[in-house]
């Protein structure tokens, strides 16, 4: 297609989720042409992550099409975009950055208010869907949707990438790496030396564990109660692993006690929000910092005890890990290909599209960090 | 008294709390001679602050002497002691700071490890009192307990003193005032052209809005239920008032529509863990910052859904504003000295010793910022 030509509708095959917990439906759908400001995009990897999983399992928009760390090629612009033009390489992002609202401009925040967190599964112009089966409206997942082949995203939610990048790889950057990554270095600012615990050891931990690391703090301590991901968590930085199952007193109190009162830095990587004011009780009178990165599956309201509060500790939230994705996901990509960071290592498996049913099983089951799905070239 | 004779017993007068919410009963009291590292002051002045009321109303120990907002002169040093000696003027402090342990050594918190907030009435080194009624022992508060002619306290627990500074005043920085500017200050960090909004204003509350006023803070949103106190509020650079009791919709919503989404920083100093959820609720997305200060009379546990804090706000604690009190008051007196600092217009009643119920009953009915009781001379 050229760039002067007017894009038409396009029919693909979509991973559709029917309703909860059901198993994906591979289904023809048709994607809309981008409208203005928007650009579609041919997905060539796409990873899971536990947000679609969690989303998949328990909300109530439906049908729906889950996805949203992704990488592909730009096939087609709306109206006004300049930024983008057919062929460009990108990943998407599920927070945007519109460069131009009150929080975009502020530099003290990467939460935009214009492309901000997308939960009722339409797009931010329009408050409508791209996609449709059979005439009927399919929803998107955090305005990116990635399980299908095309699919339409606004374009302060995508970043241009070097084509010499490999797709399949750097797609983990679209959320769960660099999530952990900027938790410990923008949201925590993790120092030389400290102690640092991590709860719950999937991906986003892992990426905790991995910028802890490269900060020099001198002892990692990862708690989950799946021991078989204590092996790996070594390779990423996790210095000590601790089961709450292995242990009869609170795990906030086995925290203390190893750690002498307790952490610097905790991080709540779990998504439960019982976690958190654990978290909060294991790091350290005075300074500690408790940063949450999960998105709890349920019981939304965290508590925790007034004290521990005025005793001198922290408690920060953190979306992608605080960064802006247009203007810092180019630097967090040069790290990767000057190997500075390290993100092939978290793709514990690679199935094809048409298996990703299989993907959703094996996070189900704890037995991934990530697993990437190649589309069909 | 020679400072090389040993120190006796002293009887003297004190305020006695015998039960939760009971008149205090003038009693003679023994006084015992300063333990090693402890020195005996002569109380010249003492202002009663909300954390005494709520104590006296709520707590299981007793019989008890409250008072921790304190000036006063030493009349006896224990063995070791070579900081102080007779005759220096002093203001108690309820944390102390021992220089020595680990937090103290930080540089980065004011919670000491060894001389932090006393719980149980007791006196940090010994575990026991230093007052007794007729042979059976009673209880102090905060390891100050001022309300009483002579007390004991540790010499970590006293801030020296300029006999030139007026001890009636200076009382109140050893507590309310000297909290709420270094919240503001220390802990918020509260810049220039900022929104503020301040829960409860009492004088810790008021403290803030002078500590955010200092600092340029363009609107300073004073909230409370009590009208009386909004005129007096505005003398202390509050600009705008807010009586939850005028509005039907949550008073969180209130301030967001006001504020156009939301405070920069958001001060709770009411004592009341919901309050911290509303405060928390009042500031942005992106960067809004909570401090927490008041202590709780009931419910000890604060909530708060986790997307307000995943959307970028900060939760934070404070005891005393993060001053350490030997190395920092010094410093904030002098800030008065040369009238950088307001603290005399807190001051709203005098009274002596003997009326002190009075004082309780004026804080308890909201009539009062600060009363300071005289010692008779």
């Amino acid at each position: 297609m050229s760039s002067s030509s007017i894009p038409q509708v396009i029919t693909c095959k979509a991973a559709v989720a029917w309703g909860a917990g059901e198993a994906l439906v591979m289904e023809e759908v048709q994607v809309s042409p981008p409208q203005p400001s928007e650009i579609r995009i041919k997905v060539v990897s796409t990873s899971l992550c536990r947000s679609d999983l969690n989303a998949w399992e328990s909300h109530a928009i439906f049908p729906r099409i889950f996805g949203h760390e992704a990488s592909g090629i730009v096939e087609s612009v709306g109206l006004g975009v300049t930024e983008f033009k057919e062929g460009d390489h990108v990943l998407t992002v599920f927070i945007g950055e519109c460069k131009e609202c009150r929080l975009c401009q502020s530099g003290k925040s990467n939460i935009c208010q214009v492309l901000g967190l997308e939960r009722k599964g339409l797009m931010h112009s329009d408050q409508k869907t791209r996609f449709s089966v059979k005439g009927k409206p399919v929803y998107h997942y955090c305005a990116v949707s990635s399980f299908s082949e095309y699919t339409v995203v606004h374009s302060g939610c995508a970043v241009k990438v070097s084509p010499h990048v490999p797709l399949e790889k750097i797609c983990l950057l679209s959320c769960g790496v660099a999530a952990g990554l900027g938790a410990a270095w923008n949201v925590a600012d993790v120092s030389k030396g400290s102690t640092v615990v991590i709860f719950g050891l999937g991906t986003v931990g892992l990426s905790v564990a991995q910028g802890a690391k490269l900060r020099g703090a001198s002892r990692i301590i990862g708690v989950d109660n799946n021991p078989q991901k204590f092996e790996k968590a070594k390779a990423f930085g996790i210095t000590e692993v601790v089961d709450p199952n292995s242990y009869e007193e609170p795990i906030a109190q086995v925290i203390k006690r190893i750690t002498d009162g307790g952490a610097d830095f905790s991080f709540e990587c779990a998504g439960d929000t019982n976690m958190i004011t654990t978290a909060l009780q294991s790091c350290c009178d005075g300074w500690g910092l408790t940063v949450t990165l999960g998105v709890p599956r349920v019981k939304p309201e965290m508590s925790a005890h007034y004290a521990l509060l005025l005793m001198g500790r922290t408690l920060k939230g953190s979306l992608f890990g605080g960064w802006k994705p247009k203007s810092d996901l180019p630097s967090l990509i040069e790290k990767y290909e000057k190997k500075e960071i390290h993100i092939d290592d978290y793709i514990t498996h690679n199935l094809p599209f048409d298996d990703i049913n299989k993907a959703f099983n094996l996070m189900k089951e704890g037995k991934c960090l990530r697993c990437v799905i190649h589309m069909p070239r």
